[in-house]
């Protein structure tokens, strides 16, 4: 283990709280503290914090404040716009499309619709990634009430053409209902609901520097979607509970800080990803997986022939470095990732995916270092290994 | 506005975050900030955390650490405790039994399985808020699956008899699930579950000077219950997303602390809370909400006649002093409370309640200001009603 060195290439997973946001958030632990239900002035001034972080996430999204519900986490979010809009508009139809290389939220939100009458159809996705628009006209039933696609994958990092798809879905139905994760593309990209075209959108602390235990979901305005938590009266009845003040103060700090530096840091980042790429790419029977252009700015996923995945990831940890295999949540499960497995590649080539994703703290020095240490563990790890590709 | 004073008489509503809470969490924003699920070190310290506070939490439960599911909050483990096990065991019944003075986010919970086949009971409650054993026994059917009656209430400060219940349901039939709303006691009661006879038990933070945005879900062993967020495999499926590591280990410091200070501190608060309400009682027409001894140490709720509560609330505000009418959920709300007209009284009483709930940073001074300028207000007000009881 390298005592002294961590090199954290996984902000994808998750990144650490930014100074600015732990100082946004430290007022209301022991000062600001007050119920923002209760009617008293120390109520008034937490219930004020939430509307302002609201309305710095409306101006964000170029939206209504009153069309931002405040979530529990990204995953939370993706389930309330999902099973939320679908149990609510069920007398419409049943029918809900997404893509085959989805977050689990939103998977196993529609896995669990489909045991409560509802019927799913996972689009596949090309070589990159991405989703073929003319498969998802293909998809579309009279019955269609919801399209959930990601804005770009946590995985390998692909960019939809969510506007295109947007664009399509209206032209066939204007009233198709169209969500999108937008959980790791908050850092990177604008957010205008409008030129996006989207009817429901997520986002998270967890992925833009803020806090863990907070989302928040854009919905459209005219949008009818069940609660999600029944209890108070918080967050309009649709999602009950005593607000996590601080937290959502935080959230709502991280994203406006992310969305000021994006332009720079993905223009930064993207040089540092390209280059990574390219260097990865010199090591013998390394394919890139994702989208060349169309990918994050700070991911980076390539398949390592003949090497599973996790030993590569647990010999780099002994070096310090922090990286992944498919996502982290799933990364205790033994199956390859069905991300990797939807571009069409084997088994094998899934096992092998490792995945970089680079963020505020990383500069060419750390892919210089992992440069350093990552090709003798490959190599080691390939006089081991039975697997040819 | 008393512009030099605060006098803070609402910890049900929600606590201050404890200095010692801050520490704890302190790390997790921006050093152990890995994501739980990651294989690396810097996850394998974060998922450390979390398996450190959940044991934390069991050794007060006296339960096994794999029986605690991490939520977002009280309601949310109360909408997971109900609407989870009741869908989950369906096949065996659809009746739940609960009372009439739950906190909304077990009433409201149960107002939606009542729209999905569900059939509920709502025991009424005796003049002092106790709930009878006898109506209990009478309203259990072969098809009961689920009672949920809370362990202390959050606006009259009863405290039910957990364990009489406990025992005469389970003589009725032990497979009929029980779940507590431990929210309001766990500062000041023990919460070992074999002792209360519950099969599910909701704690939170934000009332144990813990930080908003987290709660605790006891499921016994065996128990059948569903996933309330779909998504990753976190909590063993039951509760899908990026844990709020900070969060959690804040829970489980602050629930530790007030565990063992739990005996001290009601022994101070019931002091103070007897001689508040003895004052109070020397006011004209004042009238105790609630059982005399049976309360919470730190619950006071009096109806003033002929005022309304909100009335006062303001006026208290102005002198620096918090305090509330009802729950603090509902106080938006110009509905009475649920809770006193379950106790009997007429719609005019129910108006006329307000509550004072006293907490770590409470002494006699605090009494002493607030019976120095609430006298003058009552007078004031009384002076202006046009309601006579």
């Amino acid at each position: 283990m390298n005592k002294n060195k961590t090199i954290y290439l996984d902000h994808a997973a998750t990144t650490y709280v930014r100074p600015e946001v732990i100082k946004a958030m430290e007022p209301y632990w022991a000062e600001k503290y007050g119920n923002p239900s209760s009617l008293y002035s120390k109520g008034r001034e937490a219930k004020a914090a939430i509307e302002t972080a609201r309305q710095q996430i409306a101006n964000v999204f170029n939206c209504q404040p009153t069309e931002i519900i405040f979530e529990g986490s990204g995953t939370e979010s993706d389930n309330h716009a999902i099973i939320g809009t679908a149990l609510a508009n069920k007398s419409r139809g049943n029918h809900i499309i997404t893509s085959a290389i989805e977050h689990h939220a939103v998977l196993h939100a529609c896995e669990f619709l489909e045991t409560q009458g509802f019927e799913v159809t996972y689009l596949p996705v090309d070589k990159e990634g991405i989703v073929k628009l003319e498969e998802l006209e293909k998809a579309i039933r009279p019955e269609t009430i919801l399209v959930s696609i990601m804005f770009a994958n946590n995985e390998i990092g692909t960019i939809q053409p969510i506007h295109e798809i947007a664009k399509t879905l209206k032209r066939k139905n204007k009233d198709i209902l169209f969500h999108t994760d937008a959980c790791q593309a908050a850092g990177y990209y604008e957010l205008k609901v409008d030129e996006l075209g989207v009817d429901l959108m997520t986002i998270n602390g967890s992925k833009i520097y803020g806090p863990k235990g907070t989302g928040a979901l854009y919905v459209r305005k005219g949008v009818i979607i069940n609660p999600f938590v029944h209890g108070g009266g918080q967050e309009k009845g649709k999602r009950a509970g005593t607000e996590n003040v601080a937290g959502i103060v935080g959230l709502a700090t991280a994203l406006e800080l992310a969305q000021k530096e994006q332009v720079k840091e993905a223009e930064r980042l993207i040089k540092l990803r390209d280059s990574l790429i390219q260097k990865l790419l010199q090591i013998p029977k390394v394919v890139l997986n994702g989208h060349a252009t169309k990918r994050l700015p700070n991911n980076v996923n390539v398949t390592i022939k003949d090497i599973e995945g996790e030993a590569m990831l647990l010999h780099l940890d002994e070096k310090g470095i922090c990286c992944s295999t498919g996502s982290a949540c799933t990364s205790g499960s033994l199956d390859p990732s069905h991300v990797i497995l939807a571009l069409g590649l084997p088994y094998e080539m899934a096992h092998g995916s490792i995945r970089f994703s680079l963020g505020h703290c990383n500069s060419e020095k750390d892919i210089e270092y992992l440069m350093e240490v990552f090709p003798p563990i490959i190599e080691k790890l390939r006089a081991m290994s039975p697997v040819k590709l």
